[in-house]
């Protein structure tokens, strides 16, 4: 398309209630269009820089064998509750609505339930693994303030991947895999540079995961990196690591800098396999 | 990706409460997943198929000039309020939802209102007309019965395209365009022979509309086939033209058939564009 035909204009002013520089910049140049706080649309620009973006990812996931899916949103409250994330107590970013008839559902803000939950009728045997499948879709997180523009979003385009492994080997192998496969990921948009493998907290699901961080000064995390090699540790684990040194080269002055998360990674064991009763048949009990 | 490869596979039966015929084929065949009553996940398989489909309506759509964007799915209660489509009362399928706070918000189930107001700041001057933009992506729609598998779904991917004209002259020939862009869709898709431009009751909007409607014996609509040349006219509005005959060839003889729609266009005048205020400079009064 011929740029005297593109509808969108340009604009002086971004809305007055915008607050974050990514935003103000993207609706200036009509790239995005806001509708609220935290929710915003794609106009023709920024489809193309999204499609683009996607489509370096989609290469790296095919390229280690992920195949892609496509989940829906509505989520089912009996399937959440089984893994105890239905309560707002636990999970404090639904988005909830409700069918004709009453029944609650949920919009999905991740996919790990719905995916372990079809993958029964797909995993038999210890012949059918590993694998793994990913998705690039609108995910909804009810964010109670949403101030970072498209960085921190109530919906959202993310790319997830799952991976299934038939034991803990299999599953560290897929791991590195993946680590590598986000490092290209990385390199191919440009951000790889600044972009840091982070030793951070595992959260609700491991003792620690890999983040990948991007350097900026709109970052809102705070990383420490290590001045001798290029991984960092994330500022909430970090007095953990300062008297050791650093877990690769073994040296001793980080840098500490403001950083984006714009992946990460991380093992979930059994966590959600168990409580949604998906087992295979082992190689010693095929016969 | 190896057919070895592929992660799904098929089944002998469809979950017991599938009562769609169009639903348990698929799933039996491993391309989609019944993830509750009319919503659907696409497997590998099934996600090849609807990407090369929206491959061909992307390429039609692109063709006639349209712009690809990308709408939010959460909506805001104000911006509906204003075309009074945000009332349960008025529109009987919006799946609504609220933000921490309480705001209440609904799921776009169509998207002429956001795209109204967000022209409003790309359309000045007769000059920035005609000019259309479309999306493909997920719509809501809260409905109560949803036995037809993926014909009618609560959740769904869909094409819109819609056009703004300085005039009903420029507007009747984007109309023309538009209709002759669906028609070679549906002869890309291999739906051509069976597919028939239906004029069809224009619903809210205006007297008649232009439906598409394959037959097939799974339709859920009944339409009138003109037996001297292809126009159907829908069932519902049927009687005004029994006397009269087709509009088309003027033939008399009509043979009734079950038909499926697979798309619809129809001309909504200043429905949106009023009460959103959108408006243009027009030639005469541009100096």
């Amino acid at each position: 398309m011929r740029q005297s035909q593109l509808f969108t204009k340009t604009r002086k002013e971004a809305p007055k209630d915008e607050v974050s520089k990514n935003a103000e910049l993207l609706i200036r140049a009509g790239f995005i269009h806001k509708e609220m706080a935290g929710v915003y649309s794609y106009l023709p620009l920024g489809l193309k820089v999204l499609k683009k973006i996607e489509a370096i990812i989609r290469a790296e996931m095919n390229a280690i064998g992920g195949q892609e899916i496509f989940l829906s949103s509505l989520q089912e409250k009996a399937l959440w509750e089984k893994t105890n994330r239905w309560s707002d107590e636990v999970v404090d970013n639904w988005f909830k609505t409700k069918l004709k008839n009453e029944t609650e559902l949920g919009l999905g803000f991740t996919h790990e339930e719905p995916l372990t939950r079809l993958m029964k009728d797909h995993i038999k045997s210890y012949r059918d693994l590993p694998l793994s499948a990913y998705q690039i879709q609108t995910k909804f997180r009810n964010e109670i303030r949403a101030k970072s523009g498209i960085m921190r979003g109530r919906e959202f385009l993310m790319k997830d991947l799952y991976s299934f492994s038939k034991d803990e080997k299999e599953h560290a192998l897929f791991y590195e895999k993946a680590k590598k496969a986000y490092t290209k990921i990385f390199d191919s948009v440009g951000l790889g540079e600044k972009t840091h493998i982070v030793i951070a907290s595992g959260g609700s699901f491991s003792k620690y995961s890999h983040e990948f961080q991007t350097v900026t000064p709109a970052g809102e995390d705070i990383i420490h990196i290590c001045a001798g090699c290029k991984l960092a540790i994330n500022k909430e684990i970090f007095i953990e690591y300062q008297g050791k040194g650093c877990p690769d080269c073994g040296g001793k002055k980080f840098n500490e800098e403001k950083a984006v998360e714009v992946g990460n990674i991380f093992t979930l064991g059994t966590r959600f396999s168990e409580p949604l009763g998906l087992t295979y048949i082992d190689e010693k009990d095929q016969n």
